[in-house]
């Protein structure tokens, strides 16, 4: 059986039962079934309850044995003191596959309970994650997890330590980014499924391209560096260290029964496996992003090409102190650029047309010559200020627009979105067709239209300085694979 | 003459020409003047124009000499050609002021024409912004800009040498971010008012609490120096140096006519004179959001309040990897806090609540132990998911909703809201009352209409690793003050 396989049942349930749920919306375990629901999930859900028929809206069974069919997966949010008898019924009926939500285990010394809990699972040769863990996440129909939405789609897996991070702050920055995810896993204390176990079955799933780690501490050391350094040859794995210092270590042991590792542990990790360590949530899924939507550079050369100074001196600057060059463009070159530059402009590289609102020209013609050219191996554009911008621009006093005599930018701002849609869709075949990385980067975010549009396609958005940054590690790991 | 009055045309004019207007709206001058009129602008705008006899509902007149007041500032966006000329004229008329928009000069190798714009101004006692300059702010009601909205007023001001970065990002990030601006200033190529002289007005401005600078060379270095170490002390100068290494030399050459001074000058004037060297805008904001907002900490020990493990964990790490301390609490505190912890909790510091949904146990009752406390000298907390999260909480299927068995959180969201501000409010309090930073973090933004408010009260609101970074950040200049 491969490595996938053995966790079918939490990738691909067909019928989910649920305890500690009741027609009490905000109830932890109700939101969970709730939120599996909201996320479209095409299979049965199946409330246990020992006193309710009907949980909104589902018949409801005493107990797992009077279901009639064959149960894939159970969810239990109950209090602590019930977990293990179910897991035995559970066990009994044939379920093969459980996830704890609840804590009050190894994590506040009760060493007895999950010691009980594993050798039920041994026992009836049932895999579980958690307990104390904050559920999962299979895009885009199965969401067992208290946040009320799911992430968009895509290729970006995380395997999380941390139950608040696997949940709260990932799929809230993950919707804001733009970015797509295929799993998040929360392991919790890991009573018989760990870290290596989630990271050898998405190795395998062909959902995933790159993963993600929030590392607390590791229980089997050996064989967790042996799955990074195979792991990370073919899909990258970027890695949030937390707990360590003295204090991390107190806040991670209090909440996970983990006994963290100290800092330089997880240095040498990376630098033994190349896997990629980051510091924060931001930085981890931006990168994530990258590696899922763009292929990796072929070299170091990168073209800026930018409306206005500032943003492409900076980007120059952080690429040059990083191993990237941003190269003086051939006379050759630059002469292809000038009939499309205005006057001001300088073609040097960062390409900056300080001001056009030609944007075929800025995001079509420029775009394709650079990429055209041997001289750069990966292209970083800046410069939209999207269609708030526009729209705003028309927020101008009543006695202005209705002066018959000026011309007004009314509808301006929707006009401008979809003339950008048809550049834009122009943008993203240079991708495949030219086979390098390119980045857009603004001020915009998400809620801009243009920016899920071009994310949505495949083409990451950053704020300039993240856009680097991602471009530097993505050639750190292109060098990486190559040595 | 105090050095704030000297610039006074600039900060607080009451009739203000324009160069460079027309009918329609998106040309670039015409935008700078509805950009004045939208911010609510109270004197009055004057458009000259050689042909028109009315520019947008405004009496235009062919010269500047027609116009029967006496006019305060002059905002120029015409051709390059016109504009010494324009300038001599508005010398005569007895024009002390004008804002020089358009570029052509210096920075594309045009040193007669801005010699002689010297020549002019100083003729005729003038002093200019620019030229090649994104224009100024000045909170609430000056917006010369290009962007059609200015930010919320506040007591953080910002100069920039970079015309770009002086406008479309600050703008856009600085009304993301939350932070009050009191004023922009975008120098251009500091023909005869430059860096220095609006560092020292800023000095003298009871508006301005602290000083942002885009940094990229300059040209009176020792009264640079000086001005920045006396003036530090009493508002806090933090710094983002652009354009550093050879590319990024050559970019910002090319476009604002400066030799930028390299990576090591910034680094030893931010050692000279304790100003804060940041790497990117955003980083820039949220400190400086952090001056103009919050007291600074009397030492270095931190309380972290938290619901959920991993972002407690992550933001002890960085606090103690940076000169801060989380310090386990005193059990007489940790007895205090205890009869209002859920029985999961850990009160040694990080405070972990892990989950509870008593708001006012904890952002009121819990804070307030902690604030009074002499163990703790500042007070982070994490962990509201916001509104948003609420609201979605009810996009259940209907059929659920329209069980009459089940208890919906309809209206939640709103609710939510409402009762969230009385408590916010008794938070806000606390900042005053115990003299100590407060700072809230969670993954939201100002979108929801909670961080809003917070912002808006003087709690800045940041992602938790950002949050982190201002309290250290803080925490250097205050011992830096008592050096």
């Amino acid at each position: 059986m491969s490595k996938l396989e053995k966790l079918k049942g939490f990738f691909n349930p067909n019928i989910v039962a649920f305890y500690g749920v009741s027609n009490i919306m905000q109830k932890f375990g109700t939101l969970h079934l709730t939120n599996l629901l909201s996320a479209g999930f095409q299979g049965k859900v199946i409330p246990i309850h020992p006193k309710e028929n009907e949980i909104i809206g589902f018949k409801a069974y005493q107990t797992i044995k009077d279901v009639p069919e064959q149960v894939d997966l159970v969810v239990i949010a109950t209090p602590t003191e019930y977990i293990n008898d179910i897991l035995e019924e559970c066990g009994q009926k044939g379920v093969k596959y459980a996830i704890v939500l609840s804590g009050g285990f190894l994590e506040v010394g009760n060493e007895k309970g999950q010691i009980r809990m594993k050798r039920i699972a041994d026992q009836y040769g049932m895999r579980i994650m958690g307990p104390n863990c904050s559920g999962e996440v299979v895009t885009p129909n199965i969401n067992i997890t208290h946040v009320p939405w799911p992430p968009r789609k895509g290729g970006v897996s995380i395997i999380s330590q941390s139950g608040t991070y696997a949940v709260q702050p990932l799929i809230a920055i993950s919707e804001k980014i733009g970015v797509g995810i295929s799993k998040i896993i929360s392991v919790g204390n890991e009573v018989n499924t760990d870290l290596v176990d989630y990271l050898e079955a998405l190795e395998e799933d062909e959902q995933t391209t790159c993963i993600g780690i929030y590392f607390e501490a590791v229980r089997r050391g050996k064989e967790f560096i042996e799955a990074v350094k195979t792991i990370n040859r073919k899909k990258p794995i970027v890695i949030i260290p937390i707990g360590q210092t003295e204090a991390g270590t107190r806040s991670a042991k209090s909440h996970t029964a983990a006994i963290t590792s100290p800092g330089y542990i997880i240095d040498s990790i990376c630098e033994q496996t190349g896997a990629i360590k980051v510091k924060n949530s931001i930085e981890m899924l931006n990168l994530l992003n990258g590696f899922d939507s763009l292929p990796l550079p072929k070299g170091n050369k990168v073209g800026i090409l930018t409306m206005g100074g500032g943003p492409g001196t900076l980007m120059s600057d952080l690429f040059e102190s990083n191993e990237m060059k941003v190269p003086i463009l051939s006379s050759q070159l630059q002469e292809k650029l000038e009939p499309w530059m205005p006057e001001t402009a300088s073609t040097t590289n960062p390409i900056d047309l300080t001001y056009s609102d030609d944007m075929q020209n800025y995001l079509n013609v420029l775009p394709e010559i650079l990429l055209k050219s041997e001289e750069i191996d990966s292209l970083i554009i800046y410069g939209l200020m999207g269609s708030e911008y526009h729209k705003r621009l028309v927020n101008v006093p009543d006695f202005i627009k209705e002066n018959p005599s000026v011309i007004t930018l009314r509808n301006f701002g929707e006009m401008m979105h979809e003339f950008f849609i048809a550049i834009f869709d122009e943008l993203i075949k240079y991708k495949k067709k030219y086979d390098k990385p390119i980045i857009l980067t603004c001020y915009n975010m998400r809620e801009e239209k243009f920016v899920a549009y071009l994310q949505d396609n495949g083409i990451p958005v950053y704020y300039p300085e993240e856009g680097v940054w991602v471009l530097i590690r993505m050639w750190q790991y292109a060098k990486f694979l190559k040595s």
